[in-house]
């Protein structure tokens, strides 16, 4: 079963209680939170004897596979993540669980002197904050305390509260008009040195630039999900992640092909 | 064993003779030959119960894990792979081996046309021809055929056949002054699409930027030689590639650390 649920309430409940019946597979990305949700799926996929991938999709998924890779290669380095810009279904998710809130969307945005200084190699210290901005466009029931709303969204914890956020209420026509699509995209660098002295520069980079990011979240979790049924059918049971899953388990080629035109 | 041999003359013998009495790992890069490196290092490997890792560095290699990353999850696309510019060791060893040649440089440039058409989402049918050229700077011993040596590069298959090769004969000296690094880099993108109607444009990059070839490979190799460790400890035997190990296995990080820092 592929969990389309959201992180901040569904999935905690749904992916431990389905995992004692199904293998199952979920995108859950409260960063903060996947040691718990980690910690309560293993508990009920374990005893049950089905096998449960969290967390997979971009970030946390494909993105958190290149840090694993370029971090295991250049040991001696550091990781800057960069999303944006872009919608981000789980921050606009959680804005639209506030009472009061019809619609929302959020937009997280790279600070582009932060993505500039980060290129250059010279690998700076950056927070949270001077990372990026995020800006969420809100319609509110009629009537609704818009100051209220608006304190809630930036004091959220994991979500908003690290941040600086601009709140704007706009019309349902307004968001119809101009926010129907959900791009995406973003960059996982790795700055790193290698050599005697570290006197050789190795930069790593990977970079999404989608259309369509719950498009792309959904192919993840189908190509994942694909390796989950292969990995059962070998014994694995138990919480697995997008790291304990062997590449070759993700495609639907065969081997033959694989070694003859992708290795 | 981390095998450093090349892969014109010495890996293929090397790597099967040493599975018989080691775990090994190799960077055989010739990737025309690598089914057949895969079947003689498998036989050698499987009987005596040992695990043979080849094909391991950046490409093949990362660049290898990426194309297959992003077809398994973009299934309607296209792969494209540039290198350089950037000195490529396996060509460079390859004209090194040439009878004649005292040393040689070369040096691997995309061709900044089809580069751009590729980034533009285009999605352009390309050529080997259209998307690199090779440069080879050599240095001959005294006396030596220099067009039979340049005929002999300009024709090998594999390495330089199917590609605009140009040949330039330098003093010992110029090579130490103008060709001591080794840098390389490249980018494996893949421009797809999703959605009922094809409507959404997905684009997956993968960019390395590499001071230092060798000291890059190395690092892979070292990585990889962790995760054979851990998947002999598991039971597993013969020829694997980069598709088969989880990306897990290739850090020193506690499992407790990568899901909390880098899921």
């Amino acid at each position: 079963m592929i969990l389309c649920g959201g992180s901040a309430t569904d999935l905690p409940a749904m992916t431990p209680a389905l995992a004692r019946d199904f293998n199952v597979i979920d995108s859950f990305d409260t960063h903060a939170n996947i040691p718990a949700h980690f910690a309560a799926v293993d508990a009920a996929a374990a005893q049950s004897g089905h096998i449960a991938l969290i967390s997979i999709g971009w970030d946390p998924g494909l993105f958190s596979v290149n840090r694993l890779y370029a971090s295991a290669v250049l040991p001696e380095g550091k990781d800057y993540t960069f999303w944006g810009k872009g919608v981000s279904q789980g921050h606009s998710d959680a804005v639209r669980r506030i009472p009061g809130v019809l619609d929302a969307r959020q937009y997280t945005i790279p600070v582009p002197e932060a993505l500039d200084r980060v290129r250059s190699g010279e690998a700076p210290e950056l927070t949270t904050r001077q990372k990026h901005t995020r800006y969420c466009y809100v319609v509110a029931e009629e009537g609704a305390d818009l100051e209220a709303i608006e304190q809630t969204i930036k004091t959220m914890p994991n979500y908003f509260a690290d941040y600086d956020t601009t709140v704007e209420f706009i019309t349902a026509e307004q968001m119809r008009q101009d926010h129907a699509g959900l791009p995406h995209g973003g960059n996982v660098i790795r700055s790193g040195i290698t050599g005697w002295n570290g006197e050789s520069h190795q930069t790593i980079e990977y970079k999404l630039t989608l259309d369509s990011n719950p498009q792309f979240t959904a192919s993840v979790l189908v190509a994942c999900a694909r390796a989950a049924t292969r990995m059962r059918g070998r014994g694995i049971t138990g919480c697995q992640t997008i790291f304990d899953i062997a590449p070759a388990d993700l495609t639907a080629l065969s081997r033959e092909d694989i070694l003859a035109h992708m290795l």
